[in-house]
């Protein structure tokens, strides 16, 4: 029977400013990306996400961004690979401890907005990420889109690697995300979004937003927790795989 | 032979602003706490920090504070103990990834600031505190005043303790420090710093502002790293010290 | 025929993460407290919410808070008065740019949670924040409860001065606000809070918590955008005042 | 006779944290940039900064640089025009709100760091800049290198512009300033610095780090607060012109 891991992007709200519906979505998810302060999320709500995500035994990643909360952790600036890589370390920590409070230890990083797609095409700046990943724990698995930079830095540092497809994301034919500021880079629609989800399974294949049909590998399946229709998508996902045979467990159970 | 351990609060620096003499510093301290980039410090300073505590053999201690970096956490808040909890926790992680990349673990915590002066009065504050230093590793050592509030949280805790005294900072007859922003709450001299370390170790006790006799325990001498006569206060303690037969060593070793 | 001030809380949503629904409250209100940028806010929102307060016709005030945005701006802090001035003018000058940019001026200031508390009862502090609206602009009107420090504040510094009564809040019979932290603080059913207005508005007095009847002046009702019922709130208030044949016109046209 | 402004980069201190010597600097510049509390400065700095450069005579201008305090405004952020256009009209009114305190108005706008240089080579962002300047205030003065993007852009907005020369930046032959991340980008000794602004002032032209000579056009010479020669080069450079018969002189007195 083919397995898979359902991630989403969690712990995202911050202060007095709710995003996501973070407790629902445990119920359908196998892993979390949790904020870790600086693009989303404080303290708080770290430590209630970590406590919610082991209520619901979804396994826990670390979601690092860049400092830079007025723009989400969305936009590119640009660092030094010495700069990412104690950005990195600092984070993965601070999430860590609140794991590790509560008995857990962390399974997978994976960065967040800028911080991600930029890795995803720099070298320098994915092995800065995975060189701090590997001097924090040596059992981080990377996610990261497969045969990306990203991918290539994870095997360099001798690290885990899960390939990741976003749900509610259009492709380009060269494998890369529409960006957020093109028209139907978001995939608003939980049909469709499923109806690619299970496509991906299936068929290892993704249609681009030209309509090109891409070949693509996938452990984990990831749904935004910011985007409004995250919950539904989410659910649909749940029963759609399981209604053909395809299991929901934490990547760390798959590679 | 009576052993003495001499820190510095350190890796006080942000950005492109420099505050103390850390590398020099650390020649003559035996245990450093380090700001953990709220009140002060960065990613960047917390690895250059650690990293040189590790090439001069001093222990590591985690040095949270407010959320408060243009107070250089030196303003009271009025938080919950909850919010504490999880400030504190968040802190102790990402020092600590520093530390664990470098093959270390922490010896101690010391709150910085108002969040120092505010536990050592406020009970509840003092065992949020101690409960996220305890949930994230309970060999952590809590250095505070002896006899505080903060002193008792410890041991409620089931906490280590080692007793602090402040070489560079004016006491008052209840056994609290003169508050900064009162004339004399800073010792500027280094002649007379060292020579209350001598007469805090060799008689167990100090002399307040006004003049009274108190007695003191102390395991731990502190040091301000921003205090400007800083280093030369150091190296007259450590070499004193030495010569009236008292050996410096990280509090680890003396509890 | 009566007239009555109406204001709102508004800007107070931040990057990706939003708060209340500004634009349909400025329907309803005459008068909006915008943040700026620092408890919450930031310079897109506001840019943003003056443009919609013009082209509704609703008059502009700041709302400065506290250096606070994980607890935005609720959590008390101790300033000096010359940290508040100058705290207060930055951000006077901050949201008058944008007013500016729009050809307009600003009507009041209000300063938001804590530190509005705080001016309440804290006569310094409140001078400093009337000394800052003085230097900055001799025609803002201070909007603040009636009889309080702050208004005595105002009064000494030459400012104008309106009462503000707050339509979803709790009173204590001392003529304070019931903390947020207590059971019944915030009152979020429409009608109540429509009744309170009335009745405030006609006779002149407000029910405290206990029960207690309280004379109280008001020259202007507070409804707080971020309740999730302050649409329906202020829509309720709107359409009762008028029936009950009073008006509803900016502070700076009542006084 | 010839005259010409000497301006410098001022209020960059933060908190507990200090850069530059301001108050002397000022007795020998005509113009100070002062940083708006974003990449670098707060409220209290501006606020001193501000009344310095009243006390000594010298012409105020917004210094406004990204929301990067960790990065001292130093590293490029992408972001959109919209976002610049209401980053800058926000610094731009905050500093304004301490010069009204002090009866003063702002002569002129120079953008910090990174995004300085972005507009030099990106009209769009220069357009955004002077968009927000001329939006509050149509007299501001842009000051910018000659024959820049952000020169053109100051032009077609209707706004003044003074050409502006670094006295302590390496120059490539193409016009633009070497990185500082490269050897040689930043002058550190008074007398070559002193050396160029005199052949600047007299011939026109500056030597590029591959020894061109450039021609190029000066209204105000800039020396950066944060150089820590930056008293002594300010010293010899006000001695120097005076000497040669060239009078220092606020750039809105020269255009």
């Amino acid at each position: 029977m083919r397995s898979i891991d359902l991630n989403s992007d969690l712990g995202e709200s911050f202060g007095a400013y709710t995003i996501g519906t973070d407790e629902r979505l445990m119920q359908y998810i196998t892993s979390a990306s949790v904020a870790c302060g600086w693009h989303a999320g404080d303290p708080a709500v770290m430590r209630a996400t970590v406590a919610a995500a082991k209520a619901g035994g979804v396994a826990l990643g670390a979601h690092p961004g860049y400092p830079d909360r007025m723009g989400f952790g969305r936009r590119e600036m640009k660092l030094t690979a010495d700069e990412v890589y104690s950005y990195v370390l600092y984070q993965l920590g601070a999430l860590s401890a609140f794991a590790k409070a509560e008995g857990l230890a962390l399974q997978h990083i994976k960065p967040h907005g800028a911080l991600y797609n930029q890795a995803c095409k720099d070298k320098l700046l994915a092995s800065a990420i995975c060189r701090a990943a590997r001097n924090f724990d040596g059992n981080l698995i990377v996610l990261a889109p497969y045969a990306s930079a990203f991918h290539a830095a994870a095997e360099e540092a001798g690290l885990s690697f899960a390939a990741e497809f976003f749900a509610d994301r259009a492709y380009r034919p060269d494998g890369s995300l529409v960006p957020r500021s093109a028209a139907g880079a978001v995939i608003h629609d939980p049909a469709l979004a499923c109806k690619r989800v299970l496509q991906m399974a299936q068929e290892g294949t993704v249609e681009c937003i030209d309509g090109t049909i891409l070949p693509m590998r996938c452990v984990s399946v990831c749904v935004h927790g910011d985007n409004e229709s995250a919950l539904e998508t989410v659910r649909l996902i749940h029963s759609t795989l399981r209604q053909n045979g395809i299991a929901l467990r934490p990547m760390k159970e798959l590679i």
